[in-house]
């Protein structure tokens, strides 16, 4: 498990005064953006390599709530690799309690939008650190 | 299957082009929000009332991408009631094209965020409307 | 005065109940948008031009706060054309009341974001609507 | 001039491929949130006590565009306390260049959103931090 650090901003509240639920996305995203920055090749770069990753499938299960300046910890697990799709698993918590889980699947696909396969090197390297 | 329509907002798209996929959790905000309100109860008598509905469980599935100023349509339908959630089932669609497909769960709460189950007036006329 | 209607969504609301104030700077553009959609050239049709107008430099001032689901009206007005520029000018209302007003100044450039002059075209029928 | 860091996030972008004009307020927020937590009193420390800060005005201009993954600099000082109100300059950079500068005045209100005095401490070490 990979841990990303992040405060609450006050626009990510919403009158309930708790994280808006759609910002969970977010925080999956800077979870697995640091991550695949870890593993070396930054998300740039993927898009400079012509290659695109847009979110084809999630699921989220929200457990308990974040407020205006927690910090929170996500949690990101590389998890599925394929030839065109790769899958991430997080988990948020705030203080070691639990806020949400959820899952990404993105598509790799060209400038263009259309499908394609991910480069051997590219996938060789996602594969090495399926967990 | 109640439909609401909204236009795509500049600062909705990413440097993809397309609608950012967080985005879409907000359009399904969208489609509750007038099918509630068509029920006869706009959410901010909930609130009055000292309920609170916030989304415990979503999944999103993502076919087409909807661009800058387009024309969307999101489709919503209540699905299941029980003593203390309710779920909506929804489809986003633009000219015709499937952009997106999902479903929130939502739990009924007091004003603290403790769990509580629906008043009997409100459960009945939820329930009328399950499809 | 050209006037547009939307509703507050949830997610825009911040924990005190009311609006994010960053949100009004996307409400100036949906009523930037339709006022211009109006003029006969939607704002998609000028960057197929090969025309974008990034906003580079805005001011706002609020008085009176807009909660979730209040329906608002924002009116929007052509103020300056330039060679370069256009200037609208904003004001936010809900039931009346003025929730904010404001203006933003958006430049012309190309499609590598070098300030260009407007065509000629554009220029006089925009010349046209300034109030 | 007080520094935060921060990366530009996917969703941050527009479809020009850089940060959509309305999270430079989101920006400003970040800084003037660790300034005054430095100064002592956390944000939410304020809503404790029971005053609240929102913006009720602010001003912003555009010099040069951030792009995903950016890693922003955003400088914040507190020019101006009155016994009711205080005033905040940012400018924001990537790499040493210039991308926006701007100021935000926030009123010091009650729980209800009622205009008062800052209390006598907390004007006391806020003046003392006016640059």
């Amino acid at each position: 498990m990979h841990w990303t650090h992040t405060r609450v901003r006050y626009g990510e509240t919403d009158q309930m005064g708790v994280v808006y639920h759609a910002n969970y996305l977010v925080y999956f995203e800077l979870g697995r953006t640091e991550l695949i920055r870890e593993l070396g090749f930054p998300y740039a770069k993927f898009e400079e390599d012509g290659i695109r990753l847009p979110v084809v499938s999630t699921a989220l299960r929200f457990y308990s709530a974040a407020r205006y300046d927690d910090e929170i910890a996500v949690g990101t697990r590389l998890t599925e690799v394929t030839a065109v799709r790769v899958r991430f698993d997080y988990e948020v918590r705030c203080d070691g309690t639990l806020l949400a889980t959820g899952h990404t699947v993105l598509a790799c696909v060209g400038p263009k939008g259309r499908p394609r396969r991910f480069p051997a090197t590219i996938r060789e390297r996602l594969e090495k650190h399926v967990q």
